[in-house]
């Protein structure tokens, strides 16, 4: 095999609850990649399209993973990367985990997959701290694993496969504004009041409960942030507004997708999922900002070869 | 059936990671009641054994949540209870809880059980809160629904029942000291860094999902408390010392169990289970402090009718 394809999902960081530690996969939405094999050593970006992103390897997330990678394993050929990049950067809803992921994903099928997906989330991390100045693995361990993850630890890397139940749909709506990480990350408190955090930890516990037992109206209790939601609501317009409509048409939860300005919900059933996003389109449309919504099937596969 | 003994067990609160919400049962240590129908109305408190607690309904543990519900349910009869006390108020193994449960769980056994576990952990709150001052079920979960629990959350209170994995052993040391509840609280900081709220739930998910999937070695990588014990272990004589010697025998993780001064750890299989308690015999033989030490399965029965 000297060429692939691959579909490298985004993914929803935090849920709720669970703050730099969970995340899920999305399937609907996601960049594609080609990864070639060459004679020629290193790392070659040949074609970005979608957004203008930076060419050279040691510049571009996707490179800076794909050549952590590389220079460990030192295979006696290079690659050439096509990046056609559909998740648009600061999102929210992991685009540059997708780049990073994709890289490596690729490189390793084509060297007859020598790594584990711990392993590639790692050299990932490389990546993802090209974009967001610090290694987190919150968006790349659900590209990679698929379903829900959990980010147990990030040194050593430990990231836990947790069941997804069958019948759980996310929606999401993407308003059209910038949130920077960084920004997003400055707005948040240093401490928090240890009552915020017991609340926090008792949703955390009570939500892998629910995706181990299938229980919804458990899922539904958990899905609540007391401890990040209140500060970067703020830099969300209508957020509130999105919240309670998607809820009071029955979805599970509703809240912000990584560090924004994406807000996801989860819901049981398709059908369910859909009224959600209607329920979204029907609060920003009545505003200046333009939006993108979608609705995917928790993708239990992760990224994958097309 | 008119009487009823039953066996009241004491409990482990915080399990490490989880403070004031995970909680687990234990086998061999525990509080005996004999509870028994009387054609006299009321609840009357008419043996206490083992320490020296009032016989008052109203100032006694198990006589306040009995009353709760006995004055809730208006039965056509009244209610004697006997206290045969083996745990020592104020050591940290649910002393307070098991009197306020075994009341509870005996006048429903004694009704023909008109109450299911959570309404019965709900009025056993109410004889907690006598002792600790607030309303906390984290070691009556526990003792009424056996095994692991989390209360999700006390108002409303929801329990969830946790997995219990088959091999699970329980060793605690309870020095002899005392460690008052509220001088145990007054300690704690109402902040904490954000950080260490992240590991901590990072470790209550990972925990959840440990006993799930009877993954000791998760389990011994989640039982870390990184919010709690740096502030409470100074209440406790050689805590470290004894932490350090039972890991070093292999124990899974130790703890401070609820708030001390009892120390607690879990264990893959009874063989470590001794031997852990031997470690932590050796600690405290070399100091001046008497101390007792337990080796118990976990209990997945929790309270039960003897």
């Amino acid at each position: 095999m000297k060429e692939i394809k691959i579909f490298s999902p985004a993914t929803v960081a935090n849920v709720a609850c669970g703050f730099d530690v969970l995340g899920f996969c999305l399937d609907t939405i996601g960049d594609e990649m080609v990864i070639r094999k060459t004679e020629k050593k290193g790392i070659t970006i040949t074609k970005i399209e979608g957004y203008d992103l930076p060419f050279e390897a040691e510049n571009n997330v996707a490179g800076v993973s794909a050549l952590a990678m590389y220079n460990d394993l030192q295979p006696d050929c290079g690659f050439e990367i096509e990046i056609y990049k559909h998740i648009k950067p600061g999102s929210g809803i992991g685009s540059s985990s997708a780049s990073a992921v994709g890289s490596v994903f690729g490189i390793n099928e084509l060297l007859g997959k020598p790594l584990d997906k711990t392993k590639l989330t790692f050299y990932a991390m490389k990546g993802e701290a090209l974009a967001s100045k610090c290694e987190h693995a919150d968006n790349l361990a659900p590209a990679i694993f698929g379903g829900f993850t959990l980010v147990k630890s990030v040194n050593p890397l430990l990231v836990l496969e947790l069941p997804t139940p069958l019948d759980l749909y996310a929606t999401l709506i993407h308003p059209q504004i910038e949130v920077k990480t960084s920004e997003a990350r400055a707005i948040l408190p240093k401490e928090i009041p240890l009552s915020n955090a017991i609340t926090q930890w008792a949703n955390v516990g009570s939500l892998v409960h629910a995706l181990h037992t299938s229980d919804y109206d458990l899922i539904k209790e958990s899905l609540h942030d007391v401890v990040i939601e209140p500060y970067r609501k703020q830099l969300i317009p209508h957020f509130d507004e999105v919240k309670n409509s998607v809820l009071e048409v029955g979805a599970l939860g509703c809240a912000i997708s990584g560090s924004g300005p994406s807000i996801f919900a989860l819901s049981k059933g398709e059908t369910t999922a859909k009224a959600v996003q209607s329920a979204m389109q029907n609060v920003y449309s009545k505003t200046d900002i333009k939006f993108e919504t979608y609705v995917s099937k928790i993708n239990v596969q992760g990224i994958r070869v097309i």
